[in-house]
């Protein structure tokens, strides 16, 4: 024993580190998320980029990638979240009931806790578009989890137990929580779903400490709800500032109250602009001639104050919208050289099927490009007045069935987080190649019943059999580089690294390494269930390894997850002899991949 | 395109071909049974071996295994079954709902076909031990598949199609079906499951053409019922016709219409005896005092005639069962050199902790030897009377407490089907190592409500850490050639093959290829949830492939699968400061592995 004494000292501390030191020794959140071993906040950074400086893993050697490690979720639903990577602990969330777990990475299966919120029963029976989750935040020792029904959970991060809780909704009126929080200096910064139940939505603050609410700020309302300073805040579209009631006088009446604009998409953030970003979704029943008038802030890009949550710029893409074209998509922060200056960009692929592109300063719109060729309801954006150029054969009408209309109401891109490079200056973008025909109809208000008043089915774009496409585009020029046409819709994030690769996965459970600068699919694994998760990436002992929530479901796989039978599996099931039942099965597993031998 | 048309013509003809093609061509399902390539009946072969010749993964290469592909099982419950491979299509059922699936092995991800039963939703309440399933059995072209509300179907294995349909028990009297059937000649074989509420068991032979019953043996009751012949059919223990009334002499008044004897377990076939043998499980009520005698035939093991039903020979193991030793375990068929005679053998790993050594011909006891150190119920099975010699103070009676029995209800080993290497001549086994105490009470008999009589607390044996025990085991000697010790109990099917490997899972979900030779374990994988299913192997397209059912429950992980309260997990909570929880999680995933680059 003698000789080796010391040795075994040695080894017996490195045993019992804690695998939370890690963390605690790395300061602060916005310096956690400029760690690339590490996968602080829910998008990988607070500029949302998803891209990685890693490239231990890279083109040469990916096809020796294999799976590492995997963990079943326990459950069955749609996975559109992904985990976090703090020290050595992986945090993530389950769909519907919302587990939420903490792995120990040095100890490979170890769950070191497994949080499981009690919930109002009531939630998952309003939840549109399958009870999903889009995972947890970290920051300061806490892990910030959604809950369907609507309840915000701070849990040491150390032991799982609640340290506050807050209630961010009622359930009984439609209201639920499916988006992942952000949190922005001393704040949780979180959003609300349920436009379909003629919810208005809204964002919140909450203290970190204290789980006190701070502020919120609702997207459609009185100048007073909205946060909006009537002679500050700025229409990005005018450049002017918006004047008041610049919402109410958008509505007819009192149908504001019902008006949409819900909040669950991302939420990133500009520490130097001091200013978070994210988008509302639908404007209150898709019958469009039940709301004549712009119906803002619907569909709407808001750029805040975090502190205080008043609006510095609001840029609505779809006024007045007949389609269900959300603006809640990611929010990607970059720079960009326009006219000879290197200015601070916005770049956001709506679900309307374009890509903007606005001076994050001002919310000034610098491009707006269509990155599906199909697009059809609008040809342009107008650049001098930035609204859409609608094509008013697409304009949807009560009790009209209008035809064809392109993107269908899924979006050509829904909540799918893309990655951008700056190395490339690409964005990887995971999108749909979908159509509908879109009935309109009057619809009465009932709190907790659906408030849609549109029938809509959805096929593949040009009647074929591609209904997603992932693509490598260029959004100051509106070029796309390269294309991978896939049956179904392409409905997970986009993860980019510096080792020249892009992952995503399919909805019919491929994931996939792509090389970014030709599209070349250099390794592919077919997963236990479909993928509509974000993969991300992050060093553990030395040793690079990229994760994925699989676990097909959301309103891409509704049908699949209702368990509607085959055939008719809903608006999920983007028609014309295929279904996905036939491809893949509803299942919950956290994937871990890491090159082989 | 002119150098390249034929090669084009080829190429398309394959891809056409039917998936069924092999498999129609092979002929009946014995020489099936005998092809290496494939996995034709559940325990690989009739004389459940678990043995391939395969050796393309072998001990020199299986470092670098890697997970191919994956699948959902759509199920997050208890997976104790495996894959079948017929030809180019893998069949396997999941757990309750007991979805039966048709994978294409020629196109990765395509479902086939899926059947979900419409079952009676009462089922599920009076599964003792989570709602697990065992597999689906396949000949002439139909899948058999056992619904867990004991329905019978026979599928048509290219289209999933009902062909026929039987009822095999009601569950509303506390029946359900888990085991996996086994086709012999034109005859489906299938048991029922319900020892703990006071089923009195029955294996039953349907037509396989027309899913018409034709003939039921119960393991208690008149000769009538039982398909004894007095005069002909031998108690295998003392080697002598049984005489009539063999069964209902040792029960007491009526009490044998409760008496158990279950029939949940693996059926083997010897076509050259053209001999059937099972076990029946543990007799009705755990309260010994309830039922003086022999309880026979409970924990028996059985050989009948598959065309008729009657038993050539009948032996039990435990009479008058104390413990809840089922007798239900896995008939391994082999030959075995007998005072330079080779004689076909039986060989069987019972609950109890004996491994017993029978001439199937006869039934005669060759040898019976403990597998697990720990067995202190009896000391040795007595070879001149075949009964065991109990221990006294291990006896369990009514209102005591009776403490440190070893094995535990739960079996040293339970339904995990052992290995056998007929190179090495050595049994693999996944074993418990695991004790407990038993307090036995009166109980009243209520149609579908639980007959138990008896407080059960499990722990590991020697008050240690191991609960698990994977052996090497000869078991004409009773030697144990190697050991791995595994915290959690051995709830998995062991596999060898001719590359020298076993392969196994841990219920904490570690995959593992073992060598045969030492138990050096060579290759882990962390599945995404605990192994309680039983690996199988087979050739596609020149390439071998292991594939494993993961989904951890049964009742080693029964507070898991119930969600019970940490530390609470009732039963199958093996407790001493481990949480199974802290390990793994609930979720269904077909797992299949090859070797990687």
């Amino acid at each position: 024993m003698n000789t080796n004494h010391l040795a075994g000292i040695i080894a017996t501390a490195i045993a019992i580190a804690s695998p939370f030191a890690f963390a605690e020794d790395s300061g602060s959140l916005e310096s956690l998320t400029r760690d690339p071993n590490q996968w602080a906040v829910p998008l990988g950074d607070y500029h949302s980029n998803r891209h990685s400086t890693l490239n231990q893993i890279n083109a040469t050697n990916v096809a020796k990638l294999q799976v590492a490690w995997e963990m079943s979720t326990g459950t069955l639903r749609g996975q559109e979240g992904q985990p976090l990577v703090v020290g050595n602990v992986m945090y993530f969330e389950s769909s519907y009931p919302n587990y939420v777990y903490a792995v120990d990475l040095n100890n490979v299966g170890k769950i070191m806790w497994k949080f499981a919120p009690e919930q109002d029963k009531f939630a998952p029976s309003v939840a549109c578009c399958d009870v999903v989750n889009r995972g947890v935040a970290y920051a300061d020792g806490k892990i910030i989890a959604a809950a369907l029904d609507t309840k915000l959970y701070a849990l040491d991060a150390k032991s799982g137990k609640v340290i506050w809780s807050s209630q961010n909704g009622d359930p009984k009126l439609g209201q639920t929580m499916t988006s992942a929080p952000l949190v922005v200096k001393d704040k949780v910064i979180v959003g609300i779903s349920g436009g379909e139940y003629g919810v208005r939505g809204y964002l919140t603050a909450y203290d970190l400490g204290t789980g006190k609410q701070v502020w919120r700020a609702h997207s459609v309302g009185p100048d007073a709800d909205i946060l909006f300073d009537p002679g500050k805040t700025i229409d990005a579209a005018t450049q002017q500032p918006v004047g008041p009631d610049s919402s109410i006088k958008t509505w007819q009446q009192q149908e504001w109250k019902l008006g949409g604009g819900t909040t669950w998409g991302w939420y990133s953030y500009d520490p130097q602009l001091n200013l978070i970003y994210y988008g509302s979704g639908n404007p209150g029943t898709w019958n469009p001639d039940q709301r004549p008038g712009d119906n803002k802030w619907s569909t709407t890009i808001f750029a805040r104050n975090p502190d205080t949550g008043v609006a510095a710029w609001a840029y609505q893409m779809t006024p007045h919208d007949a389609w269900d074209y959300d603006g809640i998509n990611e929010m990607v922060l970059t720079e960009s050289t326009i006219n000879a200056e290197t200015i601070p960009v916005l770049t956001h692929f709506d679900r309307n099927g374009f890509a903007y592109m606005l001076d994050r300063r001002s919310g000034k719109l610098l491009k707006a490009t269509k990155f599906d060729p199909s697009v059809n309801w609008a040809e342009t954006i107008d650049m001098a007045t930035g609204r859409p150029k609608v094509n008013p054969d697409k304009m949807t009408k009560a009790e009209v069935n209008v035809k064809d209309i392109c993107p269908a109401a899924m979006g050509a891109k829904n909540m799918q987080p893309v990655s951008y490079d700056p190395r490339t200056k690409l964005f990887y973008a995971a999108t749909n190649h979908i159509c509908m025909d879109y009935q309109a109809f009057t619809v009465k208000y009932k709190g907790g019943f659906p408030y849609v008043g549109a029938i809509v089915n959805m096929f593949p774009a040009d009647h074929g059999d591609v209904r997603g496409r992932m693509i490598a585009f260029d959004a100051a020029t509106g070029e796309t580089k390269w294309t991978i046409n896939d049956t179904f819709q392409d409905y997970s994030g986009a993860l980019t690294t510096e080792g020249d690769l892009v992952f995503y996965g399919t909805l019919d459970g491929w994931f996939r390494a792509v090389d970014e600068n030709t599209g070349k699919v250099l390794y592919q694994f077919h997963a236990p269930s479909g993928i509509i998760g974000n993969p991300i990436t992050y060093m553990h002992d030395g040793k690079q390894y990229v994760a994925v929530l699989t676990g097909v479901g959301g309103w891409a796989a509704i049908g699949l997850a209702e368990g509607l039978t085959k055939g008719t599996e809903g608006l999920g099931a983007v028609g014309l002899g295929r279904s996905l039942a036939d491809y893949t099965n509803l299942g919950g597993t956290l994937v871990v991949f890491s090159l082989g031998q």
